[in-house]
């Protein structure tokens, strides 16, 4: 006997969790479509020589590489001497893209909005909340030469969009600008790789204090004055609270060199584009203090967060790059984007208590009283389906009292039953689970009997 | 510069055909859900100590193996000496149902009702049509320690209405009975192990011929007399037309051996029981010469074909297994269920010309004149996708004939423009590519004239 057990680093859910999972994906997929992103899926495993384009790298170190039987077998007689195993697992949904894009660039249309929402792999160290598989749900616009900025500031509309509808509480759209940014420290005379080491130290901020952060800036292989490092440290906390005060910050950096005002004025534009499409201003802000790949990202960076669980971090990121797919193609292709990690989020929310295990996708548990009754259990099933819903059939009679505890055990809000009586009146009693309470009606008019309360209940579910 | 490729053996597929194979499997999914089964996803990776239970074999010969970087370089080191690397791919989903369920026995209600449809991997030898990595979409009602045959007959409902909806021609669900047939073969003297040799030579009837056949079944090794040849022949020949006809062709075998009767009476209750549920008869019938994995089916065997196209082979396959986790539990688990190979099938259809190139899932394309029309077309967008339409806004401002030229590309139905003449009268004109007309709306009632318009074409597309 073999103990059953999934690998370690993996999610599996039972099936009311997978449900309301399910609902999240079907969520975010929804939202993509409404902002016209097509879908795509790639295979998840890529030929290592395509998808491990830069040598080295923490990335490359949390590979999994895949060989079928004959070919590790082949493999190990050789003790390794063929080098990497010809296939590998994917993990991120951009380095497929770059593929996909390059691979299938004279097919495509641009700017070519795709959606991918796939699972991803990392050899991770195994630990509590780290994922070897888990979703990814990616959009991102890609042009062809060139892409307008316009472009960055439909990106925080559809983040908006997909987290007002996840429902999973408030949140707001941080961005920064790697133009600003560079800009920024340019002017302060700070240059090359001194911007990157000297972020880095920002992002300590909160960590190890303001002091502690100082006094590293001031000190050897840095060697920043205090009135720099002030400026420094003031810009990197600027964070603004709704649009006046967005526009407002930004004017109050000042003057800088020409990229820093490049940097400005796309954000400035993106702002109005942001009204303009309607998103709340408490939904974005800016926050000078986000990097993000900085050897990716060249424009526009987005960092979402709950904010009433800032300790979440980051559940949806992304931002502006130059050049997707420069490995594969010539054609420089553009592009902005952002990503969900989906299955770290949902673990997150589970751990808050933010989202719980979801009702049955079964509307409708049709009760069995005797055999008799199974003949017309079927066929009324099956109007029942006909018209939406969606129904478990009981098939072997079982006491009414068991029939009820399932279905409430399994989150199944109905339950219809038909006794003689009921049958010699044309009409079933329906259990309403939910509401304790149980009425009586028409056998006929019973799907849209249903209907109506489910209908009911997804408005309400939408208002709340 | 690498060339950008995918591994051979897999599916990759343009966003047009990406949308074709999404609504397949939307359709799949919502029909499985209408019959009550609850969704399930395992991970792609599982244990190799868990996954291979079983010694030796075909599939086994075919199985991914997985290694992070850290591991394969280790197990390299020590010249392979651990022996099978520690993960593997899945390359179906019933073990790693078999798997799930034993594992999360005390959790699950039963008769347990899932679905699930995700990839399934199999290093098979690469050739036209052959796939890697591809889609499976089972179903399957797990029991504990017993399980009715009445699940039996629900199971064809749910192939009918998956096949019926997906609307890709005339199909027809053929069945046998296992125990129809072993006590068929009893009754002819042929037992144990000859049994499943004869069935192989009985399935090579339609390639060798009769004669053939004949001949080696009275030939050394199996030395049967003419009459039970003859016998043998006409059972296997045995296909039934119409429910009154599969009833009569039943009642015509004549005795049998008390297991040939149990098979038979189940038989005649799941026809009875098709009736109620009201599947069509024309799409189900009695097929004597269907086998199917001998080893592990023990009761009804399902195979489903298109009747115009007999050459793509069984489309939905399964049947009723005695127990489905011997290896991971002492708890007895009989159960039923069937599978369809999305990929393979969605391969073949595409051949056929049977799915061609979806319409986009993008609704509407917002036309984009001049600069001065951005703001009001982002607000317009968005207040199209609160009322439900999928949008995509044309951003930068392109000759219309080149927005009509894309849109009609990329499948998108709708174009709407607003120059200054519409503006000023509050209407948008509307250019319909399908009908290739176009018409004048006032604004306001923008959202809900296009919903009416796709909502016909849905309904339309219904009835074809």
């Amino acid at each position: 006997m073999i103990k059953p057990r999934t690998p370690a680093g993996v999610m599996e859910l039972l099936p009311r969790d997978q449900i309301a999972f399910q609902r999240m994906l079907d969520t975010i997929r929804q939202t993509f479509e409404r902002f016209g992103f097509l879908p795509v899926e790639t295979p998840v495993m890529e030929l290592s020589e395509v998808l491990l384009t830069k040598s080295g790298g923490e990335t490359e170190r949390q590979v999994y590489f895949v060989q079928s039987t004959g070919a590790l077998e082949k493999s190990l007689d050789k003790g390794g001497a063929d080098g990497l195993p010809e296939l590998a697992l994917r993990f991120d949904l951009t380095v497929p893209l770059a593929r996909y894009v390059a691979e299938h660039e004279h097919d495509l249309a641009f700017p070519f909005r795709r959606y991918q929402m796939q699972r991803v792999y990392r050899g991770e160290r195994a630990q509590r909340g780290r994922f070897r598989e888990f979703y990814q749900c990616d959009i991102d616009v890609i042009g062809k030469d060139s892409l307008s900025p316009r472009f960055d500031a439909e990106i925080p509309a559809v983040i908006a969009a997909v987290f007002e509808r996840l429902a999973i509480g408030e949140f707001t759209i941080q961005f920064n600008h790697r133009k600003l940014l560079r800009g920024y420290f340019e002017g302060l005379g700070i240059e090359g790789e001194a911007q990157l080491l000297v972020l880095r130290e920002l992002d300590k901020l909160d960590k190890r204090g303001a002091d502690a952060v100082r006094e590293t800036l001031a000190g050897e292989g840095f060697g920043l004055g205090a009135e720099v490092i002030d400026k420094l440290m003031a810009f990197s906390q600027v964070r603004s609270h709704g649009h006046a005060d967005a526009l407002a910050k930004l004017d109050a950096l000042g003057a800088g060199t020409p990229l820093f005002d490049e940097g400005r004025e796309e954000l400035r534009t993106i702002l109005d584009q942001l009204k303009a499409l309607g998103v709340a201003e408490s939904r974005y802000a800016l926050n000078l203090s986000i990097a993000r790949g900085l050897d990716y990202y060249t424009g526009i960076v987005y960092e979402t967060t709950l904010d009433a669980y800032p300790q979440i971090g980051s559940i949806c990121s992304g931002g502006r790059y130059d050049n997707l797919a420069g490995h594969y193609t010539k054609s420089k292709l553009p592009g902005v984007g952002i990503s969900i990690g989906l299955t770290r989020l949902f673990y997150q929310l589970q751990d808050a208590g933010l989202v719980g295990t979801a009702d049955s996708s079964v509307d409708v548990l049709l009760a069995l009283l005797d055999d008799a009754g199974l003949a017309h259990a079927l066929a009324l099933s099956q109007r029942l389906r006909a018209a939406g819903l969606n129904v478990e059939t009981q098939l072997e009679p079982r006491k009414l009292a068991k029939q009820f505890q399932y279905a409430d055990k399994a989150g199944i809000r109905f339950v219809v039953m038909r006794g003689e009586d009921e049958a010699a009146r044309g009409v079933v009693t329906v259990k309403d689970l939910r509401r304790g309470e149980q009425f009586e009606v028409a056998e006929a008019e019973l799907a849209a009997a249903l209907l109506v309360e489910r209908e009911q209940l997804r408005s309400a579910a939408g208002k709340a």
